[in-house]
């Protein structure tokens, strides 16, 4: 992956990809072998996990789709940005939420995923 | 130190505590011993040098201090919160920020800090 900016693009698609090889594709470009995934909810750890971890998420959230809502912001090896998801008629409930990246080799070496609470006007 | 809240209270009170001696108990209380902190700015390892770091970010931001403007957010030892700074006559530029933390015994072994962009309607 060429830089950080691609990287968090090829992260979104991958939470937002329902087919099985595309996705699994997409999780192997965006995760080191050992990669992890852990918020309050789920975790992973390698990208078969993962991968799993993503299409339980899928299954639990049909219609989801996450989208970038902020800057990426990255100084050492690590990024942080934020998403958002749903507020649609076919997926009413917001969601959005803060990662925390570590890279290495131009890869996710781990993620840390926070909730973030629903803006006041939604 | 008991719980999650009274350590982001703790930390963001060492960042803004300017005499030498109460600083390096507030920072002693809320590191471990062989803590770290970093952003795209700055960076120390251990006590000691967190405190210089702090002491010198105060010197080139007088009149400035932290307050927190989220809630945090924390699981599996990780926790996120947001802090704001300025925005006032004695400190005019707005200043704002996301920090993730991860938390040992209690203290903080990791703080990995990011900037945030200044709010449109400041």
């Amino acid at each position: 992956m060429s830089n950080i900016n691609e990287l968090i693009v090829s992260y979104l698609a991958a939470w937002n990809e329902r087919d099985d090889g595309r996705r699994e594709e997409l999780v192997a470009r965006t995760w080191t072998e050992r990669g992890t995934y852990m918020d309050a909810h789920r975790q992973g750890v390698g990208r078969a996990a993962i991968d799993a971890m993503i299409k339980a998420t899928q299954q639990m959230f049909p219609g989801y789709r996450l989208r970038l809502s902020s800057g990426i912001e990255a100084h050492n090896g690590f990024a942080r940005f934020s998403w958002e998801a749903g507020g649609s008629a076919e997926a009413p409930l917001y969601l959005g939420g803060t990662d925390v990246v570590k890279v290495a080799d131009g890869q996710l070496d781990s993620v840390i995923g926070f909730t973030d609470a629903a803006p006041a006007a939604v």
